[in-house]
């Protein structure tokens, strides 16, 4: 296996280990044993933790960005919010169990006060700056950043109180009250 | 001092350090120190972190029940639940630092597969039964719950995002939204 193909599956077992197990409770013999490499061999690719964490960030915001660009295909705006609204019902088992992988990073990271948090964000603001366009897109210029945090922070609360209740039914009917909040946002067309 | 007095002072010592720095980051040795006992007294209190987590699970739960009834004191139920989310602007501060006590703890919970989640989910459960009350008594009774857990919800992601973007005007801007939201659910007076 070449180094860096040994490189990318040691920061995609670190990142399914902080995200289901959490950030501290990972430890580097967890990620070194989840991949099966020598300490060694390990060392080689990272020294520290927060080398991983960095490489595991660099990860998330690549993979965010190839799903919003793959969702540019949606027919609308207001398509494309449902589609990222809709993520908490694809994503719904694994929310249950371990809560959005985003929202707990960064509130792992805020309580260490670790200077990650800043870059952990940016996976927030990718989805903040994508939301805020479609509102752009629909009619919502003035306020389309607001529109787009309040979207951000609903889906938050829904994934933590997910998490707390393990109730399906719950995210389902947020879910469902979401998409008419967005259907009302979306100005009346005067003409046409 | 006590052997009552102490181990409350470790309960609370806990308490602060599982909010401030997180559950898992919080090791038995941290907690000893911070309460200045030797490795002796703490264990004549405390075997296992464990252990100090049901006290301090129980801890919130009597200091959650003890400020609910303090708020019964407001004079209507719609005073009371903009009481509620006032809180996110009288802990800002805290909660731009280290997020909800409540909301982080359950998701290390959710993550760590810990059998104290059900408990954590506990003090939730005492804001969402008195959340409840409230909207009953707003006359919404057969969606109160519903609408308890929404209030929550949007709580919880008020708190998350305010952690990741330590952002004041957000939570400010939320908050009266929030509270533009409670108001148009009280049903209008048909009669008196």
């Amino acid at each position: 296996m070449s180094a860096i193909e040994t490189r990318r599956q040691i920061v995609e077992a670190a990142d399914k280990l902080f995200y289901e197990n959490g950030f501290v409770a990972t430890s580097f013999a967890d990620i070194a044993k989840s991949v099966g490499l020598s300490r060694g061999n390990f060392y080689y690719h990272f020294k520290t933790k927060d080398e991983i964490l960095g490489a595991v960030i660099d990860l998330r915001l690549a993979n965010t960005q190839a799903m919003l660009d793959a969702w540019q295909e949606a027919a609308s705006p207001a398509e494309r919010i449902r589609g990222f609204i809709d993520i908490l019902i694809v994503n719904r088992v694994q929310i249950m169990k371990h809560g959005c992988p985003v929202g707990t990073l960064a509130n792992e990271l805020a309580k260490l006060d670790h200077v990650a948090l800043r870059d952990s964000a940016r996976v927030f603001a990718l989805f903040r700056g994508w939301l805020g366009r479609q509102f752009i897109a629909l009619g919502r210029e003035s306020d389309a950043d607001e529109l787009a945090l309040h979207v951000l922070m609903r889906s938050q609360g829904i994934a933590t109180l997910a998490a707390a209740f393990r109730d399906e039914t719950f995210i389902r009917r947020e879910v469902e009250d979401m998409k008419d909040w967005v259907a009302a946002q979306i100005p009346s067309r005067k003409s046409r």
